[in-house]
């Protein structure tokens, strides 16, 4: 049981499920997003480096409910810390998921000032926040846009194949994966915006796994993305179907169109 | 009259109307929800056991008015808590009811977080909330489904009857039942939603009844239910009857339709 | 000018505008509402009793803008006290109108907290409320519906003509008028809702006046009450002919639909 | 790095660009609003006058994401402040701008507020505040209207061209043009309103030159309108083309309805 005091007015309440002490762990959120690809992205990351429960991040600023597991136990809207210590001398990773963005404006702003406060004690010395790029048009071979806190960091990212197109996204960043970044940048703390571009009609396996290759460049990691593929093909063939099906229903159309001409 | 300084903010204030010493009191909460069938099944509980009121509890997250009582005095929106101590060696019960869930989100997670303080403060040793799961079609013999904060509590609840399912409610407990469980699970304090099975298009006697055949198997009670019976006929004669003019209205209709035929 | 720190907040800030010692004022509000009866009652009194600014209440509850008076001059959106010292050995009064109620549920608990504490500071004995109650139906003669914190209060009202209906208003005291009440009955200070019956379709002038006649016997003030009245036929024309206008082309349908008789 | 302390709730942060010394700063407010009409004078006025970032204003009260400039850098969204020092014996000014009003009608008081307490404590002697005032109608020669937080400010004004119209804007100022009054001048700095009459159909730089001319007189500075006049004079004829395209396309109407004439 965790101190009452603690708990006081349940802002911000971090339930620490592993007591092992991180070496300034370089942290990676993805959560809910455009063609949720921030988070199908770190929730491959801590499929394929098989990577440990660290804590349990519980606020009023979530939704106000619980979700029953398979086994019929609740548990409290929450986002998720997982962590893995960094191997051949790489760096710790710490990563941020969860199934819901903050509820309001301000709780947002309040969940991401409170877990970059999590952060700064952990001397976490980068962020980088995943997520999508909508682009409402379907893309064969998705890019990954870059934005940052500091000007300096784009030549590196650029050699990992990152893309920095002037003032994009043009209608900003929103939610946890700008205000990480933003208030990160006020207090102290570098970071990455990382988006794959994506259509935004459906869950996207595809852009996660671009983002993916990045991330591997960049941390010096293996990282198998066979899965995430697999995925990215089923996607394919659904969407190739559809494409198909209304093809032949616009050339039915067509040629019904002819016997009028 | 209270101590001024205990309303400060009026953000959670406990009227105490009896000051009985409860011994580690269950606390059994049946707000409004689905079907009202956790509101059904607690004030029948207050009603057949002749509980007592214990505390009434005002908050700025309840709605901004009062009601007016068939004496023409006023009442402030408000929780209210009843008890009954223990008879035969059994357990001391504490019932929480009201007319409203939290206004907000961000209400309900105050309100159920300040109901658990009060609740630790008071030894509680086991949290029941009770509600409805809403199957959106009419129900002959309504099961109790249930979502417990501890795995090992199931077998007990099991023996009593209680139905576990794989994930269900798959859509989660949403308000005050879900949040005293998940908060209370952080704090210490294990629970259990018991679900009635519930149409959902009305108020539904049936399932709470079953909810307290439940409770009455858990603490050894003997909860008469003739009551609840008597308004569980009457609806079902209404419902009845409503099913009966859907069908010899649809009758007539395929009567109508066989002149076209 | 006043103290930088009582602005802490602005979540209630008390510009006092004269010094005057009240001795145990009766607090009467008057705010925005049903048919505006309220509002027009203690606007009437401030009028013909030639009441005096006691103190503006400024809050971030109430909506962010300011009105421009006559003279081109900014005045933050408030609340007004006025007040009158009591003559003929009566109590002093202390009227509480304003534009705006509090702009969201939470606004509004903590707007009748804080004015609730400075009633208490001011040993304020007692409170009226003032109101109209909508029937959704003309109201030839009004009556005014009375609701109490304390059962005893009902008998001197019934006495004045109040009356007293099981119940009513079913749908419970909304806003300032209930929450002055019911948390006031909290804080030990009892009070009164006074309610005008009123068709809610418009301003009230004569629902206003109905409550006044009550104030004015328990008060023993003599309160004219020409101008509302004067106001009150108006009204009355202008729904007069609106009446004739209705029935006169209800009239002409009538004739018109004769032809295909 | 700024001192982790100062951002505990993001509610107003104030990230210092410049540690330059003001003397009493006359503050000036140009925030988004009808017709754009405050923030197209102030961002002139930075331009023109050459002015110097000063601070950064975050909080949790504006919007919860990022901008990305053109060089890929992200940027929270924020109010900024640019100060000139005066010249010619003349007063310091400082400015303050942005992309955002406050999210919600309390979020605008706080962040009214807390730059009201900046104001305080850098000794602001003056506020002014600037909009549109829409008519709904288009304006050949926009007046500057006035509304004052002291009448006997008003007199200075009307020698500077400017208009008090009794009572207008009869909905009053709403946001922070009007909210750094009202608050202000409980906090006692005086603080005055100029609103350029505008359609409010489209960003009216004619209009923000109005209102700079009245600035240029009060604080006897030369104000180059040159830019401001020639984006009127664009405005103009985009206007000019879209009303005769309507003429045009109504005559035609009127010419083909006179074949059925």
């Amino acid at each position: 049981m965790v101190a009452p005091n603690k708990a006081t007015n349940f802002e911000f309440v971090i339930d620490r499920l592993d007591d092992v002490e991180l070496e300034r762990p370089t942290l990676i959120e993805g959560l809910p997003g455009v063609g949720n690809v921030g988070k199908l992205a770190v929730e491959h990351l801590i499929d394929v480096l098989d990577m440990k429960p660290y804590a349990r991040l519980y606020s009023r600023h979530l939704p106000p409910q619980v979700s029953v597991s398979e086994d019929g136990v609740v548990d409290l809207a929450r986002h998720d810390l997982y962590y893995m210590k960094g191997h051949k001398g790489g760096s710790d990773l710490l990563i941020l998921t969860g199934d819901y963005q903050g509820l309001t404006p301000e709780g947002q702003y309040i969940l991401s000032l409170r877990t970059l406060e999590l952060a700064r004690d952990l001397s976490v010395p980068m962020i980088f926040t995943l997520g999508g790029f909508g682009l409402v048009r379907m893309v064969e071979t998705p890019s990954v846009l870059g934005a940052v806190t500091h000007k300096d960091m784009i030549p590196d990212f650029k050699d990992l194949g990152v893309v920095f197109r002037s003032g994009e996204p043009g209608s900003g960043i929103i939610g946890a994966s700008g205000l990480l970044l933003g208030m990160g940048k006020y207090l102290g703390i570098p970071g990455i915006c990382l988006m794959g571009e994506t259509s935004g009609y459906f869950a996207d396996p595809r852009s996660a796994g671009e983002i993916l290759r990045v991330l591997a460049g960049y941390f010096d990691l293996d990282i198998d993305l066979t899965k995430l593929e697999e995925r990215a093909k089923q996607v394919d063939e659904i969407t190739n179907k559809l494409k198909k099906d209304i093809e032949a229903s616009e050339q039915e159309e067509r040629d019904d169109l002819r016997y009028f001409g």
